[in-house]
């Protein structure tokens, strides 16, 4: 029968930046940490908090514990005193060695750390269930949005086709005001690194890194395996020109930047992160500013989406309560969660043969007789053209393309032939369509 | 530490319409069953469905279980063979009468049972802790979309201030299908009815009676109270008018069947159910057709959305097996989820004394002096108006208001001198419109 706590389960938070000073305001303040209880039935107390340098300022709320900071992160973890680990450190060392010595004292362990959980999420996963206690990671991916446990818990039985997130805000946010304003990319990614929007390193973002870690931990719970990050295809944002995004706005569709993982064949599933064209009437388009989402699809459930606050301290110090929550229940009921990630025989596909729509901007020589040379490139590698619009620029043309489905491979071929070709000034934005089944209905 | 379910676990299935058929065939169906074990590490065994007419059609599938099926549901549920109970015939007797068995028992039960569970969910609840086992009832409000989970565990330490939600497809349908060509009511809802769409009564759906329910459900859920039907206060569909519809698109909102529970004091929480106005720029403004969304609005999360088909065999038969492969899971390893709803000293307001912002179009004589005696009128009830649009009718004139926020005590006073002054001809459409502190930020 299972119970409440009537003694508090004791945790140890390692690292209070952003996020861990956020939890521990969420259970410290006075305020706050009655709702928790109340509403959980669980009490949770902070036994202690590990920090690179305690000499760093911290929060000056009287109910702030600064009595409980230590530097010494390996000697907290294993004290007795503590039920429970919270690794809110980054980064794959030391918050690796500190996770496994946690699950090996048979403590769980919740964690916010995408890298580590992307590289090592089943080894450690197989760990916390060979010590029979929970792992839990629901910050690690979109912040407050609540796709781990769906993923895990609510679609364990389902036959997932595909799940498609825009998981990165700093890419999102720098898309979403192209599209609205017209603005160009350096001047947009510039704006957002004064604002404190980007990093003053923005290369983790916008080139796709951060959310391809993401992608991997995605396809891990949809799929039950392991992607090695270097199986995910990356594409990051720095190259869409705010040309192209009115464009594809023209064609009706909006352009953001989609972790990708999807179903490709009985045993074969494909895993990627690039710039897409979504139709606008699709969810996913419609998700604005620094906004995260997750688009789901399942063979029963059908479409289902996750939007909220994809990082920021709060939103995801509440992904992290969640996951305390749900392990302090089960620690009190001496029990613990199924691995989150089953080694199923899956193997993550290379890009080439997949197939998707392109959008093909070509700047040309204005002459006649261009366009059938364009075409015939095109025909010679199998890529059936949907719709063409021209645009006038000088003493040169723009050819803007949507192709019908081709596969990668054709595609690349096609766009080395272009480069090639003599009629050709240069090929611009390459972009891939999603397509969709099911849109939003209305 | 937790086992895998080597010997796979017994179920019993009471009813068999849409919803029970769409599971039998993703437990039964070879094509389907294979994943679902695969991915869950469970299996799940069907040992009987209980139907009330033997002799009626049902699949002729090779794999449908014919067998198995038995008109006596209570000694069903009684038979050592069945370790958990499903049960998926609706309303409250003889649901609740077989659940409490199956829960006496020591048998998990999951339902879709959205009246019963709106009714007898703290009881239901404190009877499954009591015999250790779970009460799962994800299906029983918007079909696929896990938001019973993610109020239950995901929030579970979560201040939550407001949940609002399109929940029921029918009424969803038929506003946006109002929008979309600016048909009126009753035509949309002989063609919805024609289509399949509505139910031949369609007095559950369009005058908010299912919507209600579910509201009480999610209120019991995110305030840890029981909401008794009758403080659900409801207003349907059936008085909005595409006059309506268009001038709050012209006014920037779309009008939605919202279901709200909200935190309106300490211990005061407010649930309703009624048309509103919903800023166009706010992400359940953008759900259309027939489907469902969940907006939750968290003191640390911020804003939530869950998206997805509410209705239909298949989607909320895929909510079922969640259900049924999490509390096998926990029968496995003998424990159980806390009870879904505790009971918290919470009250239910009268509306009464709620704030908003109102929509009200008059349709006066066309005089001078109307808008200052109209104007006279809002003014004597503390009523502030924030703009106004004066449209020619002939020899009347429709004056469309806004107002600033007001209780509806107020407002219903006003509306009643309105009614009576003698140059209003009459009041027609009056909407509470929905003001967010979030916006999707684009």
């Amino acid at each position: 029968m299972p119970k409440e706590s009537v003694t508090p389960v004791r945790v140890a938070i390692l690292g209070c930046g952003n996020v861990g000073a956020a939890l521990v305001e969420l259970l410290s303040d006075p305020a706050r940490s009655g709702e928790t209880a109340d509403r959980s039935g669980i009490r949770i107390e902070i036994v202690g908090i590990a920090v690179n340098d305690l000499k760093r300022d911290r929060s000056s709320a009287p109910w702030f514990p600064s009595g409980l900071m230590t530097e010494n992160a390996q000697k907290l973890v294993s004290d007795d005193s503590v039920d429970m680990v919270v690794e809110l450190i980054g980064g794959v060392e030391p918050a690796k060695e500190l996770i496994e010595s946690a699950l090996k004292l048979g403590k769980p362990v919740v964690s916010a750390n995408k890298e580590l959980l992307a590289q090592h999420g089943v080894e450690l996963s197989a760990l916390a269930e060979a010590n029979g206690v929970d792992l839990n990671f629901e910050a690690a991916v979109a912040g407050a949005i609540p796709v781990i446990r769906t993923l895990r818990e609510s679609l364990a039985g389902e036959s997932i086709t595909r799940v498609m997130g825009i998981v990165n805000g700093t890419t999102n946010f720098i898309l979403s005001k192209m599209s609205d304003e017209g603005s160009e990319y350096a001047d947009v990614l510039a704006e957002a690194m004064a604002r404190g929007l980007a990093e003053r390193d923005p290369t983790a973002d916008v080139e796709g890194f951060d959310a391809a870690a993401k992608a991997a931990i995605l396809a891990g719970l949809a799929f039950g395996c392991e992607i090695p990050l270097e199986r995910v295809s990356r594409e990051g944002i720095s190259k869409v020109r705010s040309v192209d995004i009115a464009f594809a706005r023209q064609f009706g569709y909006a352009i953001k930047l989609l972790a990708i993982a999807e179903k490709v064949g009985p045993k074969e599933i494909s895993v990627r992160v690039h710039p897409a064209m979504v139709p606008l009437d699709h969810p996913l388009a419609q998700v604005g500013g620094s906004y995260n989402a997750v688009f789901i699809e399942g063979a029963a459930a059908g479409p289902l989406m996750l939007y909220g606050q994809g990082a920021g301290g709060m939103p995801t110090a509440s992904a992290v309560l969640g996951d305390v929550i749900e392990a302090a229940r089960n620690l009190v009921n001496k029990t613990a969660a199924p691995a989150a990630v089953r080694s199923l025989d899956r193997e993550a596909v290379r890009i080439d043969d997949l197939r998707s729509a392109f959008y093909i901007s070509l700047d040309v020589l204005d002459q006649p007789g261009v366009l059938a040379k364009v075409a015939k490139i095109y025909g010679d590698h199998n890529i059936s053209i949907r719709s063409m619009e021209q645009v006038g620029l000088d003493d040169e043309a723009r050819l803007i393309f949507l192709t019908h489905e081709a596969t990668e491979r054709d595609m690349a071929a096609t766009i080395q032939e272009l480069e090639r070709s003599d009629v050709v000034d240069s090929v611009g934005g390459i972009l891939r369509v999603v397509t969709s089944e099911e849109s939003n209905g209305s």
